[in-house]
């Protein structure tokens, strides 16, 4: 069996040396393009920000051992064509044609079965100066190079990225501290659209807080050249001109589908090249892995594209055994993420309120922020869950983490449970791991999946900060109830509240008006909550709590 | 309704408050009789170590209040009778009888329905000299501050900590730096026998490398008074007397369970009071919650006794709600538990190895160690995971994470997984969160899930570390394979190895004996499993794989 492998960098060595592993007398070959072979592009902002040292890292084994073709043949055996771009697939002869990108040298090479890990590019929107210099992506080790060349040399005063997702805000990460001015410019009205609106403005003012300037609903509209007429100075927007000694494009990847499309592939409705679960084409010879493919959504069962390291590992072993006879299938991916911005840890799985009210879930959600440890333990951080589930089975749809607290551990349980189809009476019965240095008795997941639970069982019903800002700002004539202490109001308050600390409020319940609608709230709701109950056990006919508190709110405080 | 709470501590605060906020008209009275209401417990080591430095800490909610009688009435609607002992349960007359301990005035409260929530206490084995002083146990405060007071008042120079399990370890790490000796006396051939016995020999050597000296194998035969015949002075065993300054006895928690059996109330065969699902007792109008409870295990159906503060607030929620009429079950537990034990993380749930095989199941398991983050990130930390799982089925039965990486979160995810009933393969595709400041991009689970199937698939056969050490002790005839580089070779080996790089075992295959048995290893075995495909690919009839490499080799290194 002969297997052609094209693409170098992550999936397409996976899948080549686990096809060795499991069939010995299978030759493979592997065509790369690019400089660098099998290197972690996820860690290129850590090489930028200075965590990573060299960029070699980058390309090492755990052991030390640079994975270079001669690596690759040794240890690996798979044989490697560097610097050696596949141009087309001739399906009908089961084989392919390729350029030796140094000496210009063409010739084909045939395959009993062909994987394709073509990988992803960068966007770069076709705006007027897009092809000044000092306008990067990050994808390669090359760019990563370029960016840090030209901190140097510019000494870099003003950098301006456009983009506000992942790359965009890891990024702005790397790059604080050494420029004097860093904006980013995003076109949607929320940077991280893979987070409800809220969680991201709470990520943008922690970004803020640390002294990016973060411009929303912000087009770029062109790039204006310096003196040189070469090299970008500014970028123009609709907010203004921003200078620029140098910018950093992060406005998504694509797929790299075209030498599919070209053979007649199938490709998927986000661009990707579209395969089965077994990772196959519709050519049942050709297999495709990683950033190339579109993936299914484990809960819609709709396409998505969503190209990470993670998923191109496991793509790669499931083509890999199918190819050598073993079965099997990757069931999709759940578009969990997860990002440190500065002090905070943002992770996401599942749908969003959007796409779980698109999807048709009658959805119910909750915001619960809180110690990540037990509040007596000073290692905590504090950390805001939001949850999202169907209000008629319970089952969940999706997590959302933003704080300086463990968001990836609360997340990842949240991936597992989703993959069960869990509920969140499921989630609330987990038996956790739990000691004072790890989690609070009632972990943090625990506790939104029991408001969840006491959401759909009438016992509290919410209102979303944006619910109750936009009261605000109609002038509604409403209640918003705060049951914290004097100090604690000291320290922050929301404009317009009642005060009635919750060890008086038994006492002084007649204080409160029976006929408007009463917003109860505290540091985190939890005394919200048991206010709200108390209330409506008086008699009250109309109270709701703020989710997520104070602690939550995105918006100015008094 | 009227509804009695016997204990204040944990489980019965959390019960008697949701009562109260699912039905106002509900009387809810509690009882207690120590000195602290609803205190921290699992906090205690931590404010004897001095991370947590007021133990009133422990007993405050996170917004400073502390939770004494006049809380629970103004807050929460409980009425508390503090230090007051209930004596006997009237089942006939629904009515408990109790003694006030500051006046010995006695009386009687009737119930419509009763919670159990008695707690579990420190066993006190009828060792010879027991009851001399300075012999302490750590269960409540007042315990911990006699600790405290122990080590001013006699400037410890020697402790002896008495058992090796979570409360013993956790003593040992607050201690240690405030005495001269810590030595750790434990009856069983390990310390924390939740863990397979490899993994807990990891953990202890990390405690001897920290100055704990560890005794296993060893019963404590006497406590030893001292000059003044009255305070402990040394304990006496069979490696020799033992000097001791004081002593902490941890040798076990046992469920009070003495009031429900005195009622007619069943109890289990592990001591503790037998519920239903529904948290209720065979008495239909009684129910018990918390530490004198015991639990099912959730994956043999078996009971099983692991008294922790996030079960009894679990137990406390879904009998107050079964109470108050809206149906909840418990479904059991995995027996997870976490400690930190200085720079290590132990973690384990589900089934150890031995317990999965006494179960009856054909048991497949693996030693998978690894950097908790990309080997390039400098903030990666080690860990060592193992599995345990169904060889027939690909099912889970239990993990377990020790070293200085995130064992905490790994094995939440097992939690979610074991709970869920996955296989090893739902769990090598689950989408967990990657980015380079969290996970690698194949985390350490899916990488240990890996490995399981490879070795049900037949890919890869391992031996264990006690395998492997029996086979050198018995100068069993096997060839040792280090495929490590010659500087990792050059920082520890093991004895007798024989030393040929992977990078070069291509070429050098002949040097390997084809008429013994080959066990292959590196510094995690990873290269080791490349190495074992190698040689069966040559035609090597019987290779294997030294489980976990050197890095979970728990002997004696070269």
């Amino acid at each position: 069996m002969k297997v052609v492998v094209v693409g170098g960098v992550a999936a397409g060595p996976k899948t080549a040396s686990r096809i060795v592993r499991l069939r010995p007398d299978a030759e493979v070959v592997m065509f790369e393009k690019g400089n660098s072979l099998s290197f972690a592009g996820c860690g290129l902002p850590y090489f930028v920000g200075g965590v990573v040292k060299q960029h070699t890292d980058l390309m090492m084994t755990p052991a030390g051992a640079v994975r270079n073709a001669g690596f690759f043949e040794k240890v690996k055996g798979v044989k490697v064509r560097p610097r050696c771009e596949v141009t087309t697939i001739d399906r009908a002869k089961r084989q392919v044609a390729y350029t030796e990108l140094e000496s210009g040298v063409t010739g084909v090479e045939s395959y009993d079965k062909l994987v394709l890990a073509t990988g992803g590019r960068p966007v770069r929107p076709p705006i007027p100066g897009i092809n000044l210099t000092n306008i990067f992506t990050l994808h390669t080790i090359d760019d990563s190079r370029a960016v840090k060349a030209a901190l140097v040399k510019t000494a870099a005063r003003n950098v301006v990225i456009v983009g506000g997702g992942l790359i965009g805000v890891e990024t702005a990460e790397a790059l604080l501290g050494k420029v004097d001015q860093l904006t980013i410019v995003e076109m949607m009205p929320q940077i991280l659209t893979m987070l409800d609106w809220e969680m991201a403005l709470l990520a943008q003012r922690h970004m803020e807080a640390n002294g990016v300037d973060v411009r929303l609903n912000c087009r770029v509209e062109g790039f204006i050249a310096g003196a040189d007429g070469q090299s970008v100075a500014a970028v123009r927007t609709p907010q203004g001109e921003l200078p620029a000694d140098f910018v950093v494009l992060a406005v998504g990847v694509r797929p790299n589908a075209e030498l599919a499309k070209a053979a007649g592939l199938a490709v998927g409705a986000l661009g990707g090249i579209a395969t089965d679960a077994h990772m196959r084409t519709n050519d049942p010879d050709i297999y495709a892995v990683g950033d190339c493919v579109e993936s299914r959504h484990r809960i819609t069962g709709q396409p998505c594209y969503v190209p990470l390291g993670s998923t191109a590992n496991k793509h790669g072993r499931v083509a890999a055994n199918n190819i050598c006879g073993v079965a099997d299938t990757f069931p999709g991916v759940l578009g969990s993420t997860v990002c440190k911005i500065f002090d905070f840890n943002i992770a996401r799985t599942g749908l969003s309120t959007e796409a779980a009210r698109a999807a048709g879930f009658d959805v119910v959600t909750c915001i619960a922020p809180g110690p990540d440890r037990p509040h007596y333990m000073p290692t905590f951080k504090s950390l805001i869950i939001k949850l999202i589930a169907d209000r008629k089975t319970g089952r969940l749809l999706g997590a959302q983490a933003v704080g300086p607290g463990g968001a990836d551990k609360r997340i990842d349980v949240a991936v597992t449970a989703l993959s069960a189809g869990m509920t969140v009476d499921d989630i609330s019965k987990l038996d956790l791991v739990y000691a004072p240095p790890y989690a609070p008795a009632m972990d943090n997941l625990i506790t939104a999946a029991d408001i969840i639970k006491n959401k759909i069982a009438g016992l509290a019903e919410g209102l979303t900060p944006e619910e109750v800002k936009q009261r605000m700002d109609a002038g509604a004539n409403f209640v918003l109830l705060d049951v914290r202490t004097p100090p604690e109001v000291a320290t922050a308050a929301l404009p317009g509240a009642m005060q009635i600390p919750l060890g008086v409020l038994r006492e002084r319940l007649a204080e409160v008006p029976r006929d408007k609608e009463v917003v109860c709230f505290c540091q985190v709701s939890l005394r919200g909550y048991e206010a709200a109950r108390m209330l409506k056990n008086a008699g009250h006919p109309n109270v709701k709590i703020l989710d997520g508190g104070i602690a939550a709110w995105p918006y100015e405080k008094a």
